[in-house]
């Protein structure tokens, strides 16, 4: 049960899956954050490459687009504010700002180029979206608590149904992992797994809402 | 200490205010979150009020500008999207959406009417700071876990500095609250406490980033 | 015919109004643009007042929201940058940012503040227009060649079919007229008139592109 | 002397330019629109190439930024709200949105992509322009009265002071040259020329507003 806050939400929520409006979102599978020899290493991201490329799979199987969002900084600004806080990571041009090779890409994928943590900040991912009449977002990728939770709050403020399958992310710790889950599936939509979007798919497209526990 | 990838942060930061570049926002303190009766109450919300009222009162004294950051709704559309995820609440010119009574408000406070969690998603807050020439942010109020952490996110992607004082934030429940700060201490500010605050605007403006536990 | 450059565009070109998803925007029809005594008033703009209020009457009478799109400047900010290249005006609870009472309003009517010229920049129009599922918007108002063109820019920008009623717009002179109506009619939407909107409301919505000469 | 409207601004206006806070933007001098066999091209648009070239070297000598704003279609998306109103061009990869090769470009240049008529429009140049500390814009480029104009009222309202060199600038026909104009030294910024402006960085960096007739 979510606490007394939180439980003011529509309950037992579900997602009605129409490939036709529906996007995968891949946040920041780059080597800076995934490969050894990164910028900023999230140890054990590895584990998400077989559930995201089978959720790739099966979403350009189905028709969806599958788009990358990457996070690049222009090497050469006089300042970049984002680096007052964090170290760099991700300069264009880098191996350090490449998807990782575990994972496979598509021709048709789609790759969004972010300066933020947000996928929406200052990009064209929003009009692009909804150039292809998009209104329902999955979202994977790094970190859960950080750049893909950002992500989540601008999709859920832009209007979209937001799917976060939790096989598919990976926080900074245990704690993390499951307080953005929680508060995604209270707040900004629904928690499921790579498993079960793939069946719904391939079913009636009904994905229903994790209870996160409090 | 932080976790590994939280760590690659700049260390032992500290901001020092200014009080002509410093701006204090509190964000969805209303009836309908904070007092009995209201559509989707915090619990304890109350024990925020004296240490906001102090952080207010000190800024005020100093110069800096105060803005309550107030989430409405209009009643009457066809739809309200957030509505598709939450309990209606803070409907525009309804009680519920009104400043509680308790803090104190002064004659030159702003008012920023939002739409969504976040203080900067389709307001014109940064238009307004930016036009003040704020460039440093002190964000209080509820639910640190959503709107505030919203607020938070945009301020920093803005390329404010932003400074969170603990006892003037309360989430929904002991790990959310946790778990919010330590991301904001790691990836978008610096967290303090209000009398750090107004220590620091009496002395040399300097306010150090707590370390929050992992 | 147009230019060489502005032909490039899909010619006789047409809308066909759907009420359910359609909306008057009505853009700064205010004391201080509009009235003797404002801060900067468009001489003449009286002859709007006959086919703004017949066009909102249909509009009302075919479910189609009608919002009023107000200018207004926030009272002793230390800085409005607006106020760097013009005479301050529309200041926030003064008589000169009152919709003109020759314009009747309904109860149903939404009023959106803006702080530049555009309707959409930092407000929450976008936002309210695709709660409400509106994809087409008639805009009418002063100045054509100011907020009026740059309201326009914004709803192509953000995927919105405009249509401009000529007799419903004014600018600061023939000359500006006739170049923004001409662009407009090029490359952001239609040009049209009042009656034929609606008769279009009352017939088979479809309401055409006119030519404006080069 | 502008009509009475427009009159309503800071009389004998300039703008003093300090190299550390000026960059050149330079929109759309691409093929499709500049070059014979382009998909949409400007008759006469060769003319612009000296004085750009001009500015960009005076500018990149006194250390300014120089950005190049290049529209950019995605191929492949299953629709493009722009196509809707315009021919299709600049498919991002081709040709025809490429810079013309008679302009010179520096190793440090800036390429920012946009989607839509304004460079501001869900870009990244808001950001990158401010992690500059750039506070003023000399915007050249085609079509003064679409892409240019719109990239112009952006600036503006995000805070820019605007100056636009009339002989880096061309539109679709003298008519919208001049009205376009008009609104920009009435409204939006100054309208100056690249020698003034040269001769500024030169000297005193006093760049003054031209009358344009009424």
């Amino acid at each position: 049960m979510p606490d007394i806050f939180s439980a003011h939400r529509h309950g037992d929520e579900s997602i009605t899956l129409r490939p036709e409006t529906t996007a995968v979102l891949v946040v920041d599978m780059l080597n800076d954050f995934c490969t050894a020899g990164g910028a900023m290493v999230l140890p054990g991201g590895e584990v998400l490459y077989g559930p995201q490329n089978a959720l790739m799979d099966a979403a350009r199987l189905a028709g969806m687009p599958v788009a990358f969002i990457n996070d690049a900084h222009r090497p050469g600004l006089r300042q970049d504010r984002e680096f007052d806080k964090r170290t760099p990571h991700c300069m264009e041009g880098t191996w350090g700002a490449e998807v990782v090779q575990e994972l496979t890409q598509g021709p048709d994928d789609l790759h969004i180029t972010k300066r933020r943590f947000s996928g929406f900040f200052n990009t064209d991912l929003d009009l692009t979206l909804k150039d292809m009449q998009i209104d329902t977002v999955i979202v994977a990728g790094v970190v859960t608590n950080v750049c893909v939770r950002s992500t989540v709050h601008d999709a859920f403020f832009q209007g979209y149904k937001v799917i976060v399958p939790e096989d598919c992310v990976a926080a900074t710790g245990p704690r993390e992992q499951i307080s953005s889950l929680y508060d995604i599936s209270n707040n900004y939509g629904i928690v499921s797994g790579s498993a079960e979007i793939i069946n719904a798919l391939g079913g009636d497209g009904v994905v229903m809402n994790r209870e996160i526990a409090e």
